[in-house]
């Protein structure tokens, strides 16, 4: 039982992780500095953990990564969205 | 078997993230839009989740997330000298 409390304040770290990044971004209107490429490996990672995590039956893994997912697509989303806003600006 | 490979494939992708931002972070030494609360976060999530990966016995849980927290916490380090650098010049 302490070991699913671990395992929950692990994936609430994580996938909460990206809120911070997230609402910096969304307050600046900046997020050039953040790697797209980055972004790109992390999706399609959380993607194949989601699927592992199916295997292995274990739903603080699905769980994580369902959440980790929806935050860094909005970030990649929203990174492309302010450079184009930026390149019309300047 | 093939879900070892899921499994390798997820921790890779999720690992080798954080190599395209610190290479990033590096060229164009910014890294400023990046949210040092995300990666304060992170790291604390990757150590409990290494603790979790103990739990479970899976090599794979262990070893992404010591990778994982090796990179996180050197663009975390590498953004605090950035910064420092930055207000030095200014």
């Amino acid at each position: 039982m302490e070991w699913k409390i671990v395992g929950v304040i692990a994936a609430i770290s994580t996938t909460s992780g990206f809120i911070p990044q997230l609402i910096r971004g969304i307050r600046t209107k900046r997020l050039e500095d953040v790697s797209p490429i980055m972004y790109m490996l992390m999706i399609f990672g959380f993607i194949m953990w989601l699927f592992y995590g199916m295997h292995l039956r274990d739903v603080i893994i699905i769980g994580a990564n369902v959440v980790a997912l929806t935050f860094s697509s909005f970030i990649l989303i929203l990174r492309h969205k302010y450079l184009k806003q930026k390149n019309k600006v300047y």
